[in-house]
């Protein structure tokens, strides 16, 4: 069973003491982007001035909205990959296709070469039969 | 340029107008969310107790977490497709040099054929200049 992790990391300017199964650096990783998302809302007019349950709602809906962005891009990277997956199938399919008819070619020629072969032993006999009968008429 | 939403959401009990150029269905689904995360958090013991800021904290590391978590698949599915755009690539490299393989070979069988047509030929004429001599000595 993993152990878990403490980690002291400071957020809003508090350190709080963490406790995860994570590694100590990603939870050092989690703090730092909440404290860039503060300092972003910080800066934003009218943040600083509303109520710290508003503040909180805010906070908390802005790294939702990160959360939403991330989720929409790994699931179009998975309709992608299906669709890349189909298609290396078929290629694929096609590549052993032709690796087949490559097979049945080479034997074609193979059998063509002996045929040939055959034909010019032939030709040969005939050549030395004809022989024979020069001067004959 | 594209307009503005403005949807009252609920969130903790509370009606709040947010202000987006996502679609009210987005927003909607994100304050869902968000009140999904607030009754998890509400369920474990001692969350209640809690100061409000430490409420905030615990909440934001929350979502921030799914977002990292979200965020790292994405990130593997895309080192996944660049691997798999790879594969892909060399297989179609593989496709094109078998079709260009059996043009080459269906040429060879063409060429072959023609040579055995033009040998069969060949034995027939001698076969015909044989028969000259059938009766010879």
């Amino acid at each position: 069973m993993e152990s878990k992790n403490t980690v002291k990391v400071l957020i809003n300017g508090k350190i709080i003491i963490l406790s995860g199964y994570e590694s100590e650096e990603y939870l050092q990783k989690v703090a730092s982007y909440l404290n860039n998302k503060l300092t972003e809302l910080g800066s934003l007019t009218g943040y600083n001035f509303q109520p710290a349950d508003t503040k909180s709602t805010l906070l908390a809906l802005n790294i939702a909205d990160d959360y939403f962005k991330a989720k929409t891009q790994a699931e179009a990277m998975e309709n992608d990959m299906e669709s890349k997956d189909k298609q290396a199938y078929d290629v694929k399919h096609d590549l052993i296709a032709s690796q087949i008819q490559i097979n049945q070619m080479k034997q074609e020629i193979g059998q063509l070469q002996k045929d040939k072969s055959e034909l010019s032993l032939q030709i040969e006999k005939l050549n030395t039969e004809l022989e024979k009968f020069i001067g004959c008429e």
